[in-house]
This record gives C-alpha cells, structure tokens and sequence, in this order.
C-alpha cells in the first residue's frame, strides 16, 4: 500500500525524485470521477451521511473546475495527484475529506484512473482514426481515375489504381482500430475495492460503482487488479502499430514527392522550404512521423522492460508506466491529427 | 513480386546470405496445404483438369511425408521452403507442377502461410496455456487453507491466502487468452488471390478457398494483403506479455525459495545443486524464465523495427520476420510446459 | 537544408506538430558559443568586420543572460532554438545579425550544438558518478567488518564481505566511467564548415573554430558530419548501462530491506511509510531507479529505430533525437544523486 | 556457484528446457584454452604434478580436435560445453580430469570463455570493417570524377562527388571500428580465479593465466567478475551501430537503384528478378541488410532487458545472453561480407 505520505524528515532529493504530481495530474479529472463514486458507493453502505456525501462531491467538483480553469496550485511536497486533490479536499470540507479515502488504496485508486484515462484516450484515438479514414476514402473517390506504377522491392512491378494504394492504408488502419477496441473492452474493468492488494473489510456495491463509471465488468482478483498494466501495454502496443503505419506511409510518401518519382506534391501548409534552394519543398510532416515511430516503439519498450521480473502487487516502479505512456497518446493523436489535414491539400500528379 | 530465382551468376555469398529454407522450412505443411487449396481453386476454375489436380495433391502429400519423415533433401539453392517444394513437385510431376503458380505469387503464398502457421500456434499456445491454468487452479484447492503474508513494494502489507496468489496468476493468463483469442481472429483471413501485390487476373473463387482451409475472412485489398505483418506482430505481443507474467511470476518464487523467505521448496526434478554446497538448491528454471522474457521482448523489437519505414508491398526486409518470431513460440512453448510441470511438484511449508 | 522557415501559408497545425522550441531551447547556451565561435571565424576570413562582430557578440551574450534570467519570450512560430535566437539578435542589431548565417546550415549548426551538450554532460554525468563512486569507497571503508552471505541464484553460498560488495558495485561504474569517457572521445570533434551536407564555399579556418570550442578535432567528411547521430546514441548507451547497474543495485537492497532479510534499512528520508501499516517502510528510491532502468533502455530504443533505414545527410527525423535523450540525461543524473544521499543513511544490520 | 549438475531425478521437460549445450558448443575452443591454462596454473601451484598437466592439456587438445573434425558426442543431459568436455575428459584421463576444476567455478569459468570469444570475434569483425573501408576507398578512386545530385529530406539540395558519398560511409564505419577497440579493450580482462562469487581459496598466478591468454588485465573484484556482461552489451551495441549504418547505406542504394533514380545497377550476382517481369530488378541484399538491423536492435534489447533488474552474481538468467549474441555475431559478419562483394559489382550510371 502506498498511502505513505513522506516522512517530515523526508529528503529534498528523495522528494524530486519521486513525485509524480508533474505528470500525474494529466488525470485529475479521471481522479475526481473515481472519488466521487467512490464517495456515493461509501454512502451508500452508509458510511457517509448523505451530508457528507454531497460535501464531498461539491468540493471534489470545485477543485474540478479549479484545475480545468488552471487556478489549482499544485504542490509538489505532496507527491501526486491523489494527495494533491485530497489535501486540497480537505482542506475545504474538513473531516468528511478524510473519510473519502475509507476503503480505498492509492493502489487500487491509481488502477481506476489509468483505465478511466486508457477508456478515454482510446475513444478519442479511435475518433481520429476514424477522421483519417475518411480523408482517404474522401480521396480515393476523388482520384478514383488515377493510374501509378505499383512497386515490390521499390522496383515498378504493375500499374494500380491510387485509389487501391489509399484503401491498402485504410485497411491498415481498421486493423489498428480494431486492436483498439479489443483493447478498450480489456481496460472496461473497475478495479475498485482491491485495497492495497487483498481487498477491503468495508463492503462496498463494486457493481453500482462500475455502472456509474460505465465499466462492462469488475476485476476479479484484488492481487491482480492492483499488480496489472496490461491495459497500458495493450495500448502502447496499438499506439506503436499505428506509429508503424505512419511511418510506411510517411516513407511512400516522402519517396514520391522526390523529384525523381514526382507523383505527388506537398503544399507549402505542410512543407518547409530552404532560404537558398527557394524551388525545394521539403517532406518535414511525413519524416517527423517516419521519426516518431522510433519514440512508439520506444515507450512500448520502457513499459515492457519497466515490468519485466517485477514482483506481485504494486511496486513503487510502476509510477513509471505514465510518462513514456502518454508521451505516445500525445505524439498518435498529432500525427492522425497532421496526416488528416495534409493529405486533402496534396497534389497529385 | 519475388518470383525471382538467383540469375545462373548469382553470387555464393549472396545465396548464402539471403537463403531462407534453413528457417522457413518450418513452414512445409502450411505450405504445402495452401497449394492444395489454391490447386483445387484453379480446377474449379477451368485451369487445371481434374487429372492435374489430382496429380499435384498427391504429389504435393508424398512430399509431405518425406519431410515428416525426415528424408526430403532441402537444397539451399533454391531459397526458400516454396521453391524447394515446387521443384521437388516439378521434377515428380512434370508439367502441370509448374501450373501450380497460376495466380499465385510468392507474396501472397508467404502471406498465406504465415497465417496458417500463427492460427495453429496460437492454438497450441492457448492449449498449454489452459493446462497451466489448470494446474493452478488445482494447487489453489489443494492449498485452499494456506495463509501467507501479502506484500507491496516487497515488505509485508496483509496476510493473503496463497490460493488468492495463485488465482491473481491465472487471471493475468486469462488476458493472455484474450488477447490470443483477439490475435487470432485478426490473422484469420484468407490473403490469396492478392498477386504480388495487384491481385490477379485470374478470376479464383477466394471465397471457397477461405472455407476449404478454414479462414472466417478474405482480405479486402490486395495491396494490404502483401504489405501486412500485423498479426506476426500481434502474436509476437502476445507471446511477449505471457513472458512478462511468468517473470513476475519467476521473481515470485526465486524470492520465496530464499533461505530467507523460506515458503516453498523446489523439487529436485526442477533445480539445480552445487557439487560445492549440497544444501543448495537453484531454482533455475525459474530463473530461465524470468530471463526468457528478455528475449520475448527483443523478439517483438526486432519486427517492430524492421517493418517501420519500410516502404508499402513487399520489400525482401520481410523475410526477417520469421526467425525471432519461431524463437518466440518456441520459447513460450516451453515455459508453458515446464511451468506446468513444475508447479504441482513444489512444497509448500 | 533545413534552412526553411515555414511558409506564411503554413498550417497551424503543422507548426504544432513539428515545432521543437519548447525542448530544444535546453541548448541555448550551446547554440549561442557555437555562434559566437562561428563569428570569429567569419571575421577573421574577413567576411565580417570587426565591429560586426563586436555586435553579434555583445548582441548574443545578452540574449544569453536574458534567457538564463528567464526574460526572453520563446516563439514557438520560428520553430527552434536556432531561429528564436537569430531572430532576436537581427531584431537588436540590424543586417549584421544575418551575415551570421553566412558559411553555416542549421544541419551543422545542430550537429555542433548537440555535440556541446553531450560533451558537457558526459563530464556532469563522470562528476556524479565519481561521487557515487566515493560514497561506495567511504561506506566499505567504514563497514570494512561486516560479513554477509553471498548469493547466487539468491541462494546463500559463501559469506563475503560487506564491503567486497560494495566494491564491486564500483567496479561496475567504473566501466561505466570508462565507458563515458569513450563516448566523450569520440563527440569531441567540430562539425561546423559542413554546410547543409557538401561544405562551405567560404573557407573558414575550421580548426581555429575547433580551438576556441576546445574541441579536440574536426570532422573529416561534411555528409557524415551531417547526418551522424553516434554520438548520441553512444551516450545513449552509456546511461542504460549505468540504469542497468543501478537496477542490479536496486534490486539487491530491495530484497535485503525485507523483514524476511533484514540486512538493511532506508532512512526515513529516503522511504515512505503507510498510513493504514506504521511499521512498514517502502524502499521507494530503490524501486523507483529500478524502475527507471525501463525508460532508459526505451529511450536507446527510439533513437536506434529513428536512425534505422533512414537515407544519407539530414532528415526531418532526426529532430526527434532530442526528447528521448534530454529525458535519458535528467534520470541518470537524479538517479546517482539519489545513490549518493541515500546510501550514506543506510542502517547496516 | 552452477556446478549443479542436474539431480538424477531431474525432469526431462526441465533438462530440455534449461540444456545449452545445443548453443554454447561454440565456445568449445576459447572452454578448452582457458582450462588448459587453468591446468597450467594448477601445476605452477603445486595442486597438479607435471604429468597430471601434460595428461589433461593432452586429452584437451585431443577432445578440441574431435570437436574441430566434428566427431564429438554433444550429450544433451551434460547440459552444457563445459561438462561435456569435463566429462569426456574424465572419461578418458581419469582421476586427473576430475581435478581440473579445482580453484574454479563455472561461474568464472563461462566468464572466462565469453572474454575470449568477444575477443576473438571483434578481431574478426574488425577484419572485415576493414576490408569493407578498403573497397569504399578504391571505388572512391575509381568513381573519383563521378558528380550526383546531394540530398536532404531526400530532396535534390547540391551536387557533390560520388566519391564524396562513399566516404561519409568510410566515415561511419571508421567510428565503428574505434567503438569495437574500445569494446575490446574493455573486454580484455581476466576473470578466473573468481571462483563462485567469493574467489579461491588456492592461491593461483592469476597475471600468468591472464599472460598465456592473452589479456592484458584481471579482474578486481570477484563479485563483481562473475556478474558482469557488460563486454556482451558493448559488443552488442558495436554491431547494433554497424547494423544503422549498413541500414542507411542499404536505403540509399535500394532508392538510387529504381527506375526513377537510376544512379546504379546491381549486378546480376547480388539480385534476383522475377519470371513474369524479367526487366525487374531487386535490391535483394540491400534489403535483407536493411530488414537485418532490425534483429540486431532486438538482440541487444533481449540483453539488456535480461540484465534489467537482475540481483548480483550469477542467476541462471545469464544462460540467455547467448543466442541473441552469437546471431548478431553472424548477421553482421554476414552483412560485411555481403557488402564486400556487392560493391565493387554495382554499375555506376
């Protein structure tokens, strides 16, 4: 159980080393939709009163809104998110804050918000995936006439439609979709009730707190619930496939804007040109994403490796699971989000 | 389209180099049960009489069985498992061997064979990974009584019920079942008829060569279909995660096996001893394990990295795909097994 | 060449996507001794005058304060740290702040200031090591009784000295020293004079430049000099190698802080402890540095993809070196502080 | 300490699975040298007489030649090379076999073995750097007045000689080469007489053994020398680099080869066509080179994921540092070789 807040006499050194409110409070708002059914299923076993119920969520709401207005002072001296945002209740409400924390481990606590964030994040992927397809099936019905050389080995084998060229990426991508959505429906279980690792005394109504977070399921072994990161794996393995698809296309692209191949042009929104070669037009969007699929791949490793050989239930290395994770939410989301825009504005030869 | 024999002046060192039957050769009976399938399409199809046909399955069998039986001579100048099992047909049948590649071209018949090899070795992994399951589930009856102390950050937090560990084990196996399960149903589409890269001219019944070899889909797009390494990729992810839960698990019972720890004792038929020190008793398998999962992770590395950048349809950098990834079946395989094995043989005091 | 401001029609989200100010301004201080050095060198080919160049100085050394003051505004629309900083300088001193271009590309200009940077920190990083290095030595010395048993397979074997332990955990940093300085060696050459990848028209006394930069040596070939990255994947290297050690350390004192061992305990100021278990103290700097050996071998990872199959001279990929690496240089240095307070605060049973 | 031999209770499936002999066979020569000169220590301190020396070095060099004609029996159920040949040589001298092992452990003895073989090996590697820079020069010589187009962002920036190109090659792998020296340095280190763990208890000339080996230094620590494959990692990374540069160099061929570019043409030696398009020529090596980089990026991942975490001294874990390594020895010597021969056939248009 990490409830442990750093001792008085605790270092300065040791301090910045291991707080993770820097990058943690990214999840602030998963974090408050988590205590606040956390809070209702408390009340519910009737260890909160309805008042201090109503406190609770009030307070959690403020700091909400607080946060998203960015008015929040975040301290660091209290480590992460979960102690920011509850030092911070608190404070406001008093004792009915502290009761917040009854039945609940910061293990079981960090368990919920990931898989709230990993939900979240994946839909919006999905969503701009989804824009991506549409772009490319948008611009294959535009060229649906338009004849190029197909290659193997880069050598020119048969003539094929661009179109046929643009559907084989869309393809890719339904498969990259598809791994999300088993990916999502493998992060749709609440973890909450787990504890520290072996459960909790209090009994608390796991299924109304799963319906009213929108979970399908509830983990089943409190051991597991707060020891698992699969659903981050999962997920930086479909951000990493993407990554790999980008790069291919980002490399066929990068080859046909040459002036050599010529088949097609980047406009000057998504070039960047040369202060003495004014005629060059060079590919950036498409090799930083090419580039960026190094650092896909790359985080997937720290995850894997952050994991290896460590031992059952929660161990202070996996605070390590969030920066490389989403670094690579960040860096997907730009590049859909780039590739959707550049390729209606390229021109085709 | 890699029809390509090496030129009568290709170098020694060249062949050498790029010659794949030494590894491919694994994949003889996928192979070859593809070529009956695309067979019996080009029978219905008019392109083979009923006699050619009948010609090339029996051929194609008998040589079936004498790699089963070891007594097929593999000649490493002919490249790669395909070639080696074309000419052996040729040279048997004559004539209508040849007609065998009708089209077909080596991009979609590795595309083909690849599929039938990851369907059934995900299939025997979910096997041992069930029979492992199982195991635990017994041990966790067996052992339903036994307390041990619960521990985070590795110090002792709540006594659990060693049954509760050995279920928090099988539930990370049950994703890995999922995700399997998920795998395989994304590799489960029928890729002839794809060409080298443009589809063929020939009209073959795809749909009817699907059923035959057991696929639920067809592949939508010809150009994907050659391109396409994802379900290696998702196997090897697979494969790689199973490797991560049975090194927390190695770590587990490397710490509790400890003089220190004192909770289990390894049987003799999975340890090692010290000729110097006959007390000790290693528990390598564990160990082995635990280092596995490193090669588990630099497998999916390595197809990771070779398919980013690469440009789109076949580029010969894909024939690297095969070694790691039989290293990683072939690697979980075995920790299944010994796993299996090990386990109900453990004392635990 | 990467000479290219954006064009007035460039995308916003384009700029977004591939902006690189709000990270590589880490090499202000480089990037402006670069320039200066780079005056000089134009002013004694006669290219500047002597007041020209008196300007530029004085122009970027208060740009230099400025930022270190933390008053400079950073414009994410000119990119990169190169373009903020000439920019500002033409802005202050007119025409003569755009002859300082003259004879030089951004692909060397990056490739010169990145090479100051990893020479600087690879002496940051030997400093800190050779404390690590000397806290080892004081603790053997004063611990130079203490017998314990020595393990393999983390099966007892034979008993060692405490101190022999110690000593061998130098041992490893010193290859790690050694390792450093190798990777110093081979950074410590001067790209500047290889233009945008064919040289410079203007013959520049490139060795003068080395001097000032107190580099020991110039490149050879200016297309090389362009597109190596070696350097940074050396020290790259370097810091998962010093992970990896300080993982095998972590991994030691956190087996041998357990109850069951008893060897060791962390101060307060280096663990945290539980609400819910006062006793129970969490060897968190340990973990946590075990765990970050993950990132660091993820960050080698991303640049080793980004530079795999990537053509010859300076692409657009290349601008992801940075992240992964500037991450790579912040963990080991806080890792080996923390090493160094902490060990001292060790309580040795 | 590994002496264990395997209880004969052992478990076939466990035999199977932890056996390494069907890999570590090829240390057989560098096994047989360090025990004769192990031998040769043992005499000089009295613990063997002169006979029982000349009786084991005799029947070692009779083993190493049965070995060398392939007329060894490998006997899986010994586990390993150094058994194998311990037991063979038992079974032929008797009594005097068995004390061959006194003063050493396997621990040190496979530490001793692997310094040998990356010794060797980057001698080998070195050699064929070398070769490779040579033919790099004489085709620079012989191209000396040929002019292309030089690129950035792969697009047309300033013309520069052919020859130029080429050397920027011979550049890179001339940092290749010093990283292996480096490497080599660092591995030439003698680590016998670190027993288990702990040392020997016989006094033994260490600097003599190290002498007839070869080395230029022992080991300091014995803990420490047991642990240690950071010479594997170093060499790993050596060939992961070379990997890079012959992936970069195999791009820009695979692209200046296409019709489009049509700066080269590979000889009919070092590619392969296509029955139906006989015009087609593809870029086969260049591509298994570029594909192959891929493996050594996971190969030194598999390492370094293995050695993440590890605790101190020797953990059957190390057993895997092997396969990945030894493939990454032949890729790249393959590769060198490959370019080698390839070069000098490559039409310059």
């Amino acid at each position: 159980m990490r409830e442990g807040r750093f001792s008085s006499a605790v270092s300065e050194i040791a301090q910045r080393y291991s707080e993770s409110v820097s990058f943690d409070r990214r999840l602030y708002h998963h974090d408050i939709a988590g205590s606040i059914a956390h809070a209702s299923a408390l009340a519910s076993a009737g260890i909160l009163s309805a008042d201090e119920f109503e406190m609770i969520a009030r307070g959690l709401r403020e700091i909400e809104n607080e946060i998203a207005a960015d008015k929040f002072v975040w301290d660091q001296s209290l480590e992460d998110v979960h102690m920011n945002i509850e030092a911070a209740l608190t404070k406001r409400i008093g004792a009915a804050g502290a009761k917040l924390h009854t039945g609940r481990s910061r293990n079981d606590q960090i368990a919920l918000d990931l898989r709230l964030y990993v939900r979240e994040e994946i839909d919006a992927i999905i969503t701009r995936l989804r824009a991506l397809q549409n772009v490319l099936l948008l611009l294959a019905q535009k060229h649906s006439e338009v004849l190029m050389p197909g290659y193997t080995h880069l050598q020119r084998a048969q003539p094929i439609y661009f179109a046929h060229y643009l559907l084989a990426q869309l393809e890719a991508l339904e498969r990259d979709h598809e791994r999300l959505r088993d990916a999502r429906r493998r992060a749709d279980v609440m973890p909450l009730g787990s504890g520290a690792l072996a459960g909790s005394t209090i009994a608390l109504d796991r299924e109304a707190t799963a319906k009213a977070l929108g979970f399908q399921h509830v983990t089943q072994n409190s051991l597991d619930a707060v020891s698992d990161r699969d659903f981050v794996a999962d997920f930086l393995y479909c951000l990493a496939m993407i990554g790999i698809h980008l790069s291919r296309f980002s490399e066929d692209l990068i080859i046909w804007s040459t002036t050599e191949f010529g088949f097609i042009e980047f406009s000057d929104a998504f070039a960047t040109g040369s202060s003495l070669m004014p005629q060059k037009k060079n590919p950036d969007m498409a090799e930083l994403t090419r580039g960026k699929s190094g650092r896909l791949i790359g985080n997937l490793v720290t995850l894997l490796t952050i994991l290896k050989g460590l031992p059952s239930a929660y161990n202070r290395d996996l605070q390590e699971d969030k920066e490389a994770f989403f670094d690579s939410v960040d860096t997907v989301r730009g590049a859909l989000e780039v590739f959707s825009a550049m390729l209606p504005a390229l021109t085709i030869n």
